[in-house]
């Protein structure tokens, strides 16, 4: 180990390496419960791309293990430290280096966090869409390694929509540049969404060319309540098959909207079996919304609240925003990510149910229901150890489920550590052959994220 | 090759295999020209997956090329025959499987033609964005092969934005599935867009899941005259900084307008030196349209001519439409399709001017210029040798010019057999040694359309 950092220090400033072992601790783990973690060697905070490849030449030689991270927001275990290896932090190369108007990109290093990013594209008049729910600390680099989501996608897409190309220093050292910034293109094969979504497998991440959007209108909000789920499922179906196409659509069930009442007196009625948001930001944004008010009352809403202005939007948006926390209060909680085709989100919130009720366990759902991606939160007492192996059950028989309704065990996520079992059986066969063939392409050695993903 | 037609017709119906050297010729090439093409062996018209796995699987044991063809409109030699090979035509695999309203999708095998795709999601209030101009002709698969763009690309993309999963039958037989039916999803490497825009070098796609959006409304168009190109590239990036996102935004040079006019009498003036043409068909159309006039104005435009409606909309982008056609009659023509980010157009346009007075030949650009995509048009004289070496140089004085200013060879044509030696100078070294370790993965052998691309 003296020898590895030795060799570190050779191409890397004092500050920029620590083996101090309440920092490897402290660099040990992402966001996800449950996800075993080992134990750094050293964790490194480059500045340049110089210093990332350096690192990785001398991981090469040396066949030391690198873990990438950026903020550790993760949660699939993906950023998590395996014994002995080089933690590389990207947190140190947070620089904007352009923002383009005409060409609506940014270039940015993989350190950047996302809403520093929004912001500064707002000066501009522009946005970076991807906005997952820790986007006021997660990082570029990070959504870029797990192809993040976020509320917006089911208007704007997923992270792997805005990347143009990228900069990334492969297992041994070298230096591929990928794609373009240019709008459109196709000399050859697309490897910077190869590397979108490989969460850290194939090489790490130092630069990135990201497209922007004009920045939309402040989004107008409806809640809708409903006496089912059913209900209220077959009008997220209604909204998308009348062709309308809001910038957020979210579902919250029976479970969640008593949390969040519990939690912050929301004043949502106690008979609420879901709860539904609706936003839309652009021109035509209050023809829609009425009109979607229309649609959820004939569908049977209960109740219906069309926000009249931006601050009545924001908070009709506070109910969604609480619902993780108010969820993190009644226990220790496991958060699922299963995403199915729409038209099976009535299916899978019933079959969540009976998996909750069939386990005794409560499990809240909120879901982003345009894009029928869902977050089943499994909610159990980690100190009893019948409980939590009810709650791990669970949590795969909700995946079982998905995949069952023609979806995926991962929307948003990613494998990480918490689903590489369930990825085999997602891809099949020839598909798990064929990708870990492309990672042996760019990882030989196997140095690279050991033991995520596939 | 007795032993080859022998194995094919085992797995094969007798008029799914045709040996005339008639039929040979006739599906020797695509539409480039200059471009060689060798004679096939076989051409084989398979109607189901099982029977294409026959092929691939014949064609691996007996170590027979095979090259897939589409409609073979495509306009760089990637569906051009080698001797003895087996050309694979999808183009009876025609049918449109399933399409989905509720979740937006359609399933469609790779014959399936573009317009055909499009008339019938417009059934549905749906659209298939990508609009090659080949689109009442050319396939699905062909477009995914190509990563085909469009006029619409400003607003809504290219091919690869709209497709969701594929079934491909790998080089050995078998069947690879990736991708999903959900909006989101991101368990394991995006083998999908791996695969889009391969030109069938790394699999067989013989079914496809395609995103769909919701119709827009009809475009509203204006047309803008400017007295120079540069003026009117202004225009282009002023657009595109204030925000607007028009659903086409397309420039015609000096030569172009002239070529029209000749052809069709548009009634263009002879001082044009550029016209441009911008649609919008969201719901604020109408208030965008007025806006870009003024800022047309305010950037310089001689005359400005805003559609009241959908016929003078028509009628203004029949001139675009007549571009090809009329630069066609002028000689033999050479297409290219060089893209650059837009806030250089301009230069673009300027260099391939002076390109063209260096060269002493008449070459017209028509542009995709929203998304800086330019499509110059090299017009020679065939049957005399040294025009003709100047109107090749010219092409690769393009490309060149188009690499320097941060651009790519290949907007949306594809590099086929036209520009594999521009491929290895775009992607650099390290690029080039991924992408052919990337194909070795999917086809060892090197059976799949040898010699295209890498």
């Amino acid at each position: 180990m003296g020898d590895l950092v030795d060799r570190l220090m050779q191409g890397l400033p004092p500050e920029a390496v620590a083996v101090d072992p309440d920092v490897a601790a402290a660099y040990a783990r992402d966001m996800a419960g449950f996800c075993a973690a080992g134990v750094p060697a050293v964790v490194v905070f480059p500045q340049t791309v110089e210093q990332v490849q350096h690192v990785l030449r001398t991981a090469t030689e040396l066949r030391v293990p690198v873990v990438p991270q950026g903020a550790r927001t993760g949660l699939s275990g993906g950023a998590n430290a395996v014994d002995g290896c080089i933690v590389l932090s990207l947190v140190k190369m947070d620089r904007i280096l352009e923002i383009d108007p005409v060409n609506r990109l940014a270039v940015v290093e993989p350190g950047v966090v996302n809403a520093v990013l929004s912001r500064a594209a707002g000066e501009y008049g522009l946005a970076y869409p991807p906005d997952p729910s820790s986007w006021e600390s997660c990082t570029i680099g990070g959504n870029i390694a797990t192809g993040a989501g976020g509320l917006c996608c089911v208007k704007y897409g997923v992270t792997s929509e805005y990347v143009l190309g990228l900069d990334v220093v492969l297992a041994d050292g070298r230096l591929l540049s990928t794609g373009r910034r240019t709008a459109k293109g196709v000399a050859g094969y697309d490897l910077t969404r190869l590397l979108v979504g490989s969460e850290g497998t194939l090489g790490v991440v130092v630069r990135a060319v990201l497209a922007l959007r004009p920045e939309p209108a402040p989004p107008l909000v409806l809640a809708a309540e409903f006496g089912s789920t059913d209900a209220a499922c077959a009008a997220v179906c209604e909204v998308m098959a009348r062709g309308f196409t809001p910038s957020l659509m979210e579902l919250m069930d029976a479970t969640t909207v008593r949390a969040v009442n519990e939690m912050a007196a929301m004043g949502l009625p106690a008979t609420t079996k879901a709860l539904l948001l609706v936003a839309f930001d652009g021109p035509g944004q209050a023809a829609e919304l009425a009109a979607v008010a229309e649609l959820c009352r004939t569908a049977g809403a209960t109740e219906v609240v069309p926000a009249e202005d931006r601050a009545e939007s924001e908070l009709l948006l506070q109910a969604r925003r609480l619902a993780l926390p108010a969820l993190d209060r009644l226990g220790t909680t496991m958060i699922d990510d299963v995403a199915v085709p729409r038209s099976q989100l009535a299916r899978m919130l019933a079959g969540v149910a009976q998996i909750a009720e069939r386990s005794d366990l409560t499990i809240g759902v909120v879901s982003h229901a345009g894009d029928g991606n869902t977050h089943p939160v499994v909610v159990f007492d980690a100190s009893d150890e019948q409980e939590t192996a009810r709650a791990e059950r669970s949590f795969e028989e909700i995946m079982a489920l998905g995949l069952e309704l023609g979806g995926t065990v991962t929307g948003e996520h990613g494998i990480g550590l918490l689903k590489r079992e369930w990825l085999a059986r997602e891809l099949g066969p020839v598909g798990l052959e064929v990708q870990r063939q492309i990672r042996s392409v760019f990882d030989p050695l196997g140095i690279l994220n050991p033991g995520k993903t596939l």
